[in-house]
């Protein structure tokens, strides 16, 4: 994009629109010596691209990978290394931060890639969380009580120490991915990048801090986050389009170095419904609960596994075999990812779960609701879920919330009812798919 | 459009993917002396240009005029009347008949308003009935039992006289709007069409029936109803997208006339989820559904009424005043189309009621199930949809479903209550709304 874009009036909003295309930005508003990318990814047609599959195999795919782990490779140097700013020349206003949404704190960088260890086992997590820049050297650290990152934070606080940090800005899509995965407090995430993108993730020692980042990122910035600083923080336009999430003193980064290649490209995440910062999410909530299905009892015959938008919806697409099989699986996809399945619809093979219309048409043509939806009641839902009641438990740092989920199968009558099957036949007109508008209208 | 298209290969499949634009089809296979019109309306924006509105005062501008009626005027002479073919003269199979989907019986006329009288009364019907045709001079007819023509054809049936019929194919919007109406038996169809012109309708007697027709239609058709004669008729591909209607011995219409104006266009309807015959369908039901929430108790702020796609869908957009107001509100809708308000949903003012993604985004993240979910047991639903159980009960002549009907609240926090509401303000990036991304890509 050639035209000038203003980070903080402009960019937004055009990340927001561009649900089809990733947008490079080449001429910033204050910011004329940098480049900026957005929405790569923007939706899971470009996600399937990351993986080299279709969407419709993307999480089958994901799902295979997200088992395995391919271990990084250890190097000296790397591009990353090209441009090196320490102390007084390290400036993160020179960066073209953009504003997510009107009523955020402030600036964040909200594609940071998080590096921390655990003091006692040297093991390392990776992770995005926000980050409030404050100024010139200080950013904001806002990670949840039961994340991982906030764990180590509160190991290296009980030793009186600042804890490393190192923060990954712009790299390919599968760390993004990899870094929104839930895994195994311990397992690396840089592990599991190696088996999203094929090929071990080659680390490079920073430059003051004692942790390592890939060698081919675009920036990383290093610092320590001091033991008990804290400073007032977000709020923040939440994945789920509201400003859910905490707004108060949260601890905050030192930045001590930013190493960057010679034309780096700043990677501008934006976050909401059907933008990429939902994608990264999306993706590995869908196939840790194909994963939990996959491994149901009774062999369920899975097609796919999308979420509607919010990250609180989830569409199951399957071939019901016997009466009553989807409401089961609907059940278990419940657990397969307990924080982000709420709403949970069951539809067949002929109905395309990434297009909304198509679910609702589901929903209204083929769910009697009196036999075909269940509600679930005190569960416990996503801690940013304001439809939930907020509930303080003595044992835990956590607010977590309980409200309801509601199972919906929107199925056709199995395959062993033939018959009642057939009833459900979608009329299309004949050329459905293959007779283009497009192609009659060009000619 | 220019390049030749097939009624029969490739019509539909356009008509079915043109979604923003009506199709005028110049060059016909097999008919090059014909000109087509299709999707014209093709969704709500253009049915709001009908009526002179816009998308979002469409149903409250047609709820106004819904009430009210203006009585046609008589003329002897229109423009329908250029050219006549009697007798041998007529050819059905001339027309550029189109198939709707690839499992329909034949080709079928679904652009036909039906005219039709009592014969004890004398007052007049219109309404639109798939008309398949059988060969040069017969069609089928096929009304349900409770439809209003088939009540006539049944007075004429208990004379042993046949029922004369006038078919009228292509015409100002407006008339198929008024047809798909349900209003009053006796209650004037053609006087419903002078409201919604916004001018009395011009009706011109027919040629051979006792009927009178708009003097300015494109194409009449003229014929009768047989008392005792039945043919093979259907399946058909209806509204909610399955070949779901009757499929048996119907009765037949008897071709006597057929007059139309110099160079005629053809209307090719196309029916099916969010084409020309729902958008029809919708914006009745809406309207009726929005005239009963207008007249509920205590005052109800209803913003639209809308419907999702496959007509067994409604969505409510209403500002919420006290806790629990949309679900009263939404029991009452249920009353105001029963027929068609199967899966009602509340939604707030700042969410699109058109747009299914931002539906199941207040899905997701305003509704707690347990407790803004509500299911109605033992109602009847649609004869048409497959969800319900057909019953059969010796005083009606039609066969009901009976099924259940889901009603969610997915509102925010009433008005009365702002600190709650406040919470589910929505985060927008700046600019949203405003900064077009077009503008900058063709910059």
């Amino acid at each position: 994009m050639r035209q000038q874009v203003d980070p903080y009036t402009e960019m937004g909003a055009l990340l927001w629109q561009s649900k089809e295309h990733a947008l490079l930005f080449e001429n910033l508003a204050g910011h004329s010596d940098w480049t900026a990318l957005g929405q790569a990814v923007a939706n899971w047609r470009h996600a399937a691209l990351v993986f080299d599959t279709t969407p419709d195999r993307l999480i089958p795919t994901f799902a295979a990978r997200l088992r395995e782990r391919v271990h990084p490779v250890h190097v000296s140097d790397g591009p990353v290394k090209e441009v090196v700013r320490r102390g007084n020349e390290v400036d993160l206003l020179s960066l073209p931060l953009h504003l997510n949404c009107t009523r955020d704190g402030g600036y964040y960088i909200t594609s940071g890639i998080c590096v921390t260890r655990d003091p006692e086992t040297g093991q390392s997590n990776a992770a995005m969380y926000r980050l409030q820049v404050h100024d010139q050297r200080t950013t904001g650290f806002m990670a949840a009580p039961n994340h991982h990152a906030t764990q180590h934070r509160l190991r290296y606080e009980e030793r009186g120490e600042a804890m490393p940090i190192a923060v990954i800005v712009g790299h390919h899509p599968a760390y993004y991915f990899a870094a929104a995965s839930t895994i195994a407090y311990g397992d690396d995430e840089m592990a599991l990048a190696g088996s999203l993108l094929g090929e071990p993730v080659p680390l490079v020692p920073c430059e003051v801090v004692p942790l390592k980042v890939p060698a081919d990122a675009e920036i990383v910035i290093e610092g320590y986050v001091p033991p008990a600083e804290r400073r007032p923080e977000g709020p923040f336009s939440e994945f789920q389009g509201y400003y859910a999430g905490e707004h108060g003193p949260q601890p905050i980064i030192r930045v001590e170095v930013i190493t960057m290649r010679r034309n780096a490209i700043y990677k501008s995440l934006q976050n909401g419904v059907r933008v990429e910062g939902n994608v990264y999410q999306e993706v590995p909530c869908c196939a840790q609960i194909y994963q939990t299905l996959m491994g149901a009892g009774g062999r369920l015959d899975i097609k796919n596994v999308v979420m509607l938008g919010a990250n609180f919806g989830v569409v199951i697409q399957m071939t019901p075999r016997y009466p009553g099989e989807a409401m089961n699986a609907l059940a278990c996809a419940v657990g397969g990812d307990p924080t982000h399945a709420k709403i949970l619809i069951a539809v067949d093979e002929d109905v395309d779960p990434t297009d909304p219309l198509d679910v609702w048409w589901a929903v209204e043509t083929r769910v009697n609701p009196q036999e075909d939806v269940t509600i679930l009641p005190g569960v416990y839902v996503n801690h940013l879920d304001l439809s939930g009641r907020q509930v303080i438990v003595p044992g835990l740092p956590t607010r977590p919330r309980i409200g309801s989920k509601m199972l919906i199968d929107a199925t056709k009558p199995p395959t062993c009812d033939t018959e009642a099957r057939e009833a459900f036949e979608r009329s299309r007109p004949m050329g459905f798919g293959k007779i283009l508008l497009a192609d009659f209208l060009n000619a």
